[in-house]
């Protein structure tokens, strides 16, 4: 075993100064702190951070895993949970576990070996079970819920801005009003179809299976369920679409330029989650925007205040509202 | 100091079943490493993951810096990185340095406490002075560089590229083109700028320094930069435009249509790099397409199989092409 004399020695300082490098950079000057640094790594010394951290519980390091870093809406959440970390002095590893629950149980065991003292996570299917993992480690669950007892979670309100953005195409005059829904698995997904139901009802509408179609929540699936619904004959097909989340709108566009059909004066088209290409498109897209970056940054900051606490507290889920963006690819029947 | 005795106490099973579970977890029940981890964080005891990583060197963890993880190139980026250490067994740690030196030193000494087998960096101003900070580590720098001596590359051929939009131009009839260019501190932007003059000239036309303005690589600085050029008088006002990246060029074309000039009729447009709203806008945006994906792919496998080899090998440049895509936004003078 490497101990800090023989660091002391390669480094040429004494067994103090090593200790001080590793623990109180501030303390050192730059190029001493260098030159211990590399003399521990050479050596393969494990810097007495870990261990230190280890002891008192305190990393100051997080986990933040989140479903699909391609999508917009992950990366922007991923930045606003580093930047509310970087306010309170932590640093946060970030993790894309793709949807699958395989990547999200070996990240999360990585993570714990490296001691993290919260987590922050958009779950998968099987968040639940591998939540088992971390033990007791204190998680908050971002934009879904897995339904572990004991998880805080930071959500959207989907079902309130889903209906608002039916409500607003029922308000047009459309009463055919079809939906491009995520997977069943997704409790996003499940809300926003709940919202867009609660709509037709609410209007004595009634709710039409054959005008749902559902996606994968990525552009092919929102592709692949626009062509279904479009091709309904003439008197089914569904004058206004609701499209769940963005990547399957970005399919949905694609779906109806293929089908050669105008937006607005065709076919309305809104959907769920604000982009730069919705606004950069012409006819710019309606959405309902999601609070993404202010999900991140109040989930992180609602972490570390739980951190800071010595009693345990009851668990909380804090829902954030969205805002209905009335743009252009939305119009009267 | 806690030993191994203690957690295996706690856990009711024996000192051998926790160093495996810590270990080997195949060779364990999914329960009784459970259980065995619990204790082991409960007491604050160190798995013995990290220990072991240490002395072989082999944590089988790899660290990667981005600049800007909201921009699509390097969210894509990443997610190549990802898949290729996916496929070799490795884990990834992302963290997103912001273009701010500050963030990538506190970043690199955080994740250099972590005992990362490689690094994988898009540089920011200060790469090589913080480089210092992880000692002989295995560097790998990707889309730019820093100059860092001893450290392995894989970029893109950006003076190609850039050289290829701006000829598609001229080939178009156009004279007066202009360039909106990336931060000087950047060293793809000198390169585009660089592919811009090197097409100019070879045309046996002048390089105007009014016709180059500078922006931050963000739409912001992009807007602003456009705008500028845009508010030449007529008769010096450019034909056409050739913007060093995405996210500058986002700020353009709103800077385009604030003042209402029509796009390709009155003004070619051109941009480095491809996205979705890029495609999905209309007209539709021709570019310099990067590939994001292989950049990250390729930087990753390179990495594993120079920490695989027992002999130094000497540093290497990879470059990769880009892909010229003409669209609707470029036309005849």
């Amino acid at each position: 075993m490497i101990k800090i004399e023989d660091v002391a020695k390669l480094a040429e300082v004494s067994s103090s100064t090593v200790s001080r490098a590793l623990t109180r950079p501030d303390m050192v000057a730059p190029s001493t702190r260098e030159r211990v640094i590399r003399a521990a790594h050479q050596l393969g010394y494990q810097p007495n951070k870990l261990a230190r951290g280890l002891r008192k519980q305190q990393s100051h390091l997080l986990g933040l895993m989140v479903t699909d870093i391609l999508a917009p809406f992950h990366a922007t959440l991923a930045k606003g949970v580093q930047d509310a970390a970087e306010k309170h002095g932590y640093v946060v590893f970030l993790f894309n576990t793709d949807e699958q629950p395989e990547k999200e149980e070996r990240y999360l065991k990585e993570l714990q070996s490296h001691l993290p003292e919260g987590l922050l996570i958009v779950p998968t299917s099987k968040t639940r079970q591998n939540l088992g993992i971390v033990g007791n480690l204190t998680v908050i669950e971002l934009d879904r819920t897995s339904g572990t007892p004991g998880v805080h979670s930071v959500l959207v309100d989907n079902v309130t801005g889903a209906r608002g953005a039916v409500e607003h195409l029922i308000k047009l005059g459309h009463r055919r009003i079809g939906m491009v829904a995520g997977p069943h698995s997704v409790t996003t997904a499940l809300e926003r179809l709940e919202g867009y139901k609660q709509a037709l009802l609410s209007a004595g509408l009634q709710v039409q299976e054959e005008l749902i179609a559902t996606g994968d929540h990525k552009e092919e699936g929102g592709y692949r369920a626009t062509q279904t619904l479009l091709s309904l004959p003439p008197k089914l097909r569904p004058t206004a679409l609701f499209v769940g989340n963005s990547e399957m709108a970005a399919g949905a566009v694609l779906a109806v330029r293929d089908l050669h059909l105008n937006i607005p004066n065709q076919l309305s088209l809104i959907s769920f989650d604000d982009t730069r290409w919705a606004r950069l498109m012409q006819p710019a897209l309606s959405v309902v925007a999601q609070p993404a970056y202010d999900l991140g940054y109040i989930a992180c900051e609602t972490l570390i205040s739980l951190l800071k606490r010595d009693k345990p507290v009851p668990t909380t889920t804090l829902r954030l509202n969205t805002e209905l963006i009335i743009r252009q690819s939305t119009a009267p029947r």
